[in-house]
């Protein structure tokens, strides 16, 4: 298989997308998702576990906000991962993933995820080539596990451009509702750009077992609609049913 | 690799070891072992992981008693597993077992684990042989995760006869300090042993990318020098040194 590049995939809405039009499919397929979500509660035999990953200001937060909060918060968690602790560094990189699995019946949102154990820490070379092939092995053993016991798992990039970026970081700068977003380290990271796009590419590439889904994220109604839209689709593959009285 | 049959290996101390040379010995590997844990523990690059599995009666809870009170219980955890609860069965039967991996610098013992899942679990056939498959698959990755991660896993079997095992439950209903031991669910077990030795001699030929030591455990004086030796061997090969001061 030849490598995926991302500089090759649009990151913009399709065209023949309307955006009100979007809209209003995307709050019915809330709606959907709100009964689904019922049903997979109730039934205690699938969870989900969806990741997001993007670089900064690829629309994270708002995804979540936008889909999974009409969801009832008793069967929905978001966790998310920023650098590890002194004691999970002190564990294999793992370690604190596995800890948030969804239990059956339970959607969980990883805000970043196993991920950044081969793209944050690989760009800036905290770790060598060996262990980030070792890594990644380890991740496709570690969904395979997931996915043997009734794990859905749902693995979302959120792909903008380096422009939408740029502007949405400085907006930040500009903001008083979104200056506490402001990192300064940002900007650094944001020279990266390049070597960032390398490693998603290897991970694309390496770590499909589970495939990635990627998502054009320019425009926040057309992701939010591809998001929505995925994860109602894969629920209603599963066929659920209310558990009847038991005997 | 043909089976390994533990009808083969003898339950007991070898003849040419006289018991009170080895009580002997014992006591002076214990201190180097005293030594050699406070390197582990300064050093924080290395962490043991001591898996204990055996029938009821076995010898596990003394074998943790003998070998390893003496050491710093600031580097020593024990983690006894048993039935899952009803949270720990909504997760991948790893779930539970990752969250108690030793941080580097630490010993972890494990009184009975993830075995289990591949042990009582199929001899009740409370799961498929596709499950027990997928199961072994798991633990190999999970024991190369922990590997990578400079984790030192000591996996061993407490061999005893089966005529051993009804004496040792026996005494459980007559010592007044060892009835708090009796469940009358032993002895229905006991009934099952070989369907466990079957299971048991599979893992050992599934399971075995970390290799197993069998331990003759009818003579605990044996049985606690073989550990003590074995962990006092792994801690040495790893030719550990005290960190200097910071530069």
């Amino acid at each position: 298989m030849s490598k995926k590049r991302l500089s090759g995939i649009s990151t913009e809405a399709p065209k023949k997308f309307d955006k009100e039009v979007i809209k209003a499919a995307t709050t019915e397929i809330l709606k959907e998702l709100d009964e689904l979500q019922n049903l997979l509660y109730a039934e205690h035999k699938w969870s989900v576990l969806v990741v997001l990953q993007g670089m900064d200001a690829s629309g994270k937060d708002g995804a979540i906000r936008n889909v999974f909060s009409p969801l009832n918060p008793l069967g929905v968690k978001v966790q998310p991962f920023k650098a590890p602790t002194a004691e999970e560094a002190s564990h294999d990189f793992l370690w604190r993933i596995h800890q948030h699995v969804p239990a059956k019946g339970m959607i969980q949102i990883f805000n970043r995820s196993h991920y950044e154990d081969v793209l944050i820490q690989r760009v800036h070379k905290w770790i060598d080539e060996k262990t980030v092939r070792q890594r990644m092995r380890s991740i496709n053993d570690f969904e395979r596990l997931l996915a043997d016991n009734n794990t859905v798992v749902l693995k979302f990039y959120l792909h903008i451009s380096k422009e939408a970026q740029l502007q949405r970081l400085t907006e930040r700068t500009e903001d008083p509702r979104k200056m506490w977003k402001y990192n300064d380290k940002d900007l650094a990271e944001a020279k990266l750009w390049k070597k960032y796009m390398e490693a998603y590419e290897d991970v694309f590439q390496e770590c499909n077992r589970i495939p990635w889904i990627i998502v054009p994220s320019d425009n926040n109604w057309f992701k939010e609609y591809i998001i929505a839209k995925t994860l109602r689709d894969a629920l209603k593959e599963l066929k659920m049913k209310y558990p009847a009285l038991p005997k």
